[in-house]
């Protein structure tokens, strides 16, 4: 705990799933799944390694913000940071000539999530626990001490959240359930829009067979397209199984509403992302369906939850201001009744996610009623703390940190430019 | 017009302001008045500038979103952007990988406009005129192929820009104004948080002499000294002057309401962002006063508009997606009926939003009821066509682009680390 951090390293990671067409969506075509991968040296012995998850293309500009935040981390001493979290994460945020830059969104709002989930990591293995036992371990009032409440308190204050809307300590039995059971998950693995009919199906069936109950489908791009792919999957899965729609953003509010009209028939869970991720009043518009939305801050879900704009909350580790902001928008969520379902996937999303839905169910939630947790099968392999699934669950990591360190090889062979994955595909 | 861009340079341009708390605020206590400063080579011996502006660190993170960009853009031919630029825009603003780095803010949104600014300038060059003339020159159909209606067809559609809310062919009589008077301006360099109270007398005193009648204070660190600044500014302007005030985001929905309210006896015509630009629904909640708020893309003005949660809308040439997003900004604003006074000073604000509020007043409001257009006098110097001010009035530009191109002796000595500002500077 007394580790002083002595240097920040970040690296540009990619992995070119665009040649498989894996990832793809109506406004993502290509995607290379990607990092910004930081890792955190310290004076005695301890490592920490955090991330935040981009497409490909840019992730060298994410890279240059974490740079420009490293002074402000190295030289620091963790019990320093944990003590006042708060006052650490509002230095990141709003550092007086860099908050310009968004504040709280886009390209710096990403980079610090990759800095303080290196942070975060850090501190969970310098208790030497995984992530979500160091936060269900914690006083409420710790993790409370942890969120910065600036732009929020109409909606949720400290107080409340030291109340009765806070975190509980944890009853051991639903940590023990999770032990036993894992937390439940669905895929988006089958059914990405590059993907033939054929493809689809057979995914299909073969998911159902490894005991998959809940799919996500990619949709948006064109609505004939659309009507026969979610006809095929729920005809595969059959009508009790769950099914959820996916449009990446690609709709005005007029347009999604028609859209999502004729795909009613299929009886999707909710529909995620159907316009922009901006528009609050749009999506209270849309809304007589379902909707299932991922914001770029805490002041953003604020909104859709203030104004009945969305009917399930979609946290993220690296789109949000890491594991601080994502306890306020837990919070917030617990206040207006609206069940979490993290967005996991790409690359070490599902490492992450995992962590903050555990401390959600042990010590917010307590419910799995209609929640459940993104699960894609992909790039699992390069990490050294890789998620296990049994039964169409996650089954709790055990390993001290956050899980998102990756084999020095993998790092190696995939960095951009110069990695050999790289090198070698531009020889081509 | 058929000149193929050759190469696009960006530099990290930074003035040291904070040295004398120029441009101080509750949030931005030591700003830096910087730029990505962007220029764009030609075959034919033309070239193009652009910038967005920053507050100095971090800087260098938005020189590198220019270079990512850069590829879009070279080799493509003038004629071939300008005859599709709604397409040309989201060929920027929507790559397929580099969209999950905004979508359209922050860092992303910053070098877009940079580099939008730079082409722009370059389109007037090529025609000869000013900026703000080449738009009052256009057929207002060729205005609305600027605009990239996604998301915003709720609000505004094509054919109502196209018709009457659209642009309308100029009056003459309207330019031959603007010629004659320039258009207001209100002054925002007499006021600045870090200034004493001597310095802020003296300052309006000599703005008065000058013919100034419109000042902004900067407030939000501490209630009692704003209340002491504010009622000195009043004091030294008479009542019949106009006063706004600035919080720079400083506070939360209840404390803004409560700061308001002690500092309305000192009659403020506006109050520009109380509290974080993301929160439309929490500015609905405080604003029975009226506000000015600067949104980072033309999703969250319009629900701004359509939540009545501003009174005034504030434009920026380098916040907004450059001319073709202000142009949707302008007409939705011109659509619910709301003043547009745009955000100038920092480091070259004022040669850019000159041109917008000109055309606005010239082809779209044609009204100047409660609109002025913001003026800093700062680093003016280091522009080859700086703004000219007659009677705090803009006078309309008649060097041909769109007034941003610098000095390069001003570039060399202040660009950073390396310039002699910077090399000298670090040597102290």
């Amino acid at each position: 705990m007394l580790s002083v951090i002595r240097d920040l390293t970040v690296k540009d990671v990619r992995f070119p799933t665009s040649v498989e067409q894996l990832g793809s969506d109506a406004m993502h075509t290509d995607p290379d799944y990607s990092a910004a991968y930081v890792v955190l040296e310290t004076d005695c012995n301890l490592r920490g390694f955090g991330l935040t998850f981009t497409l490909g293309k840019g992730t060298e500009i994410v890279v240059c913000a974490v740079k420009a935040l490293a002074g402000l981390v190295v030289g620091k001493c963790l019990r320093e940071i944990v003590s006042d979290f708060r006052g650490f994460y509002r230095l990141l945020s709003s550092d007086s000539q860099m908050r310009w830059l968004g504040p709280e969104k886009g390209v710096i709002h990403l980079a610090t999530a990759a800095v303080l989930n290196a942070v975060w990591d850090l501190w969970a293995r310098a208790e030497g626990k995984p992530l979500w036992k160091l936060l269900v371990d914690m006083d409420p009032k710790q993790i409370v001490s942890c969120i910065d409440f600036r732009y929020i308190t109409d909606a949720l204050t400290e107080e409340e959240a030291l109340g009765e809307i806070g975190p509980i300590v944890c009853g051991s039995s639903s940590e023990h359930q999770m032990l036993m059971e894992g937390y439940p998950a669905y895929t988006t693995s089958c059914a990405w829009i590059g993907y033939s009919d054929q493809l689809l199906q057979q995914l299909c069936t073969d998911a159902l067979r490894s005991g998959w109950t809940k799919f996500k489908v990619k949709v948006g791009a064109d609505l004939e397209d659309d009507v026969r792919r979610c006809r095929l999957i729920r005809e595969t899965i059959g009508p009790n199984n769950t099914m959820m729609i996916d449009a990446n953003q690609r709709w005005d509010v007029a347009e999604a509403i028609e859209w999502v009209s004729r795909l009613a028939e299929f009886k999707p869970l909710w529909i995620e992302e159907p316009t922009s991720p901006d528009d609050i009043l749009g999506h209270a518009t849309i809304s007589k369906a379902s909707l299932f939305i991922l914001c770029h801050n805490r002041v953003m879900f604020k909104q859709f939850l203030q104004a009945a704009a969305l009917q399930f909350v979609q946290i993220d580790a690296c789109r949000l201001g890491s594991v601080n902001e994502n306890l306020a928008v837990l919070l917030m969520a617990h206040k207006f009744k609206v069940p979490v379902c993290p967005h996991a996937g790409g690359v070490g999303l599902c490492e992450l996610m995992q962590h903050l839905i555990l401390f959600d169910y042990i010590c917010v939630s307590v419910s799995l009623s209609n929640r459940m947790c993104e699960f894609v099968d992909h790039l699992h392999e390069h990490f050294t703390s890789p998620v296990v699934i049994q039964n169409a669950c996650y089954m709790p990591p055990k390993d001290p940190g956050y899980s998102c360190e990756m084999f020095e090889s993998s790092v190696r062979r995939h960095q951009f430019p110069d990695g050999d994955v790289w090198r070698l595909d531009m020889k081509k």
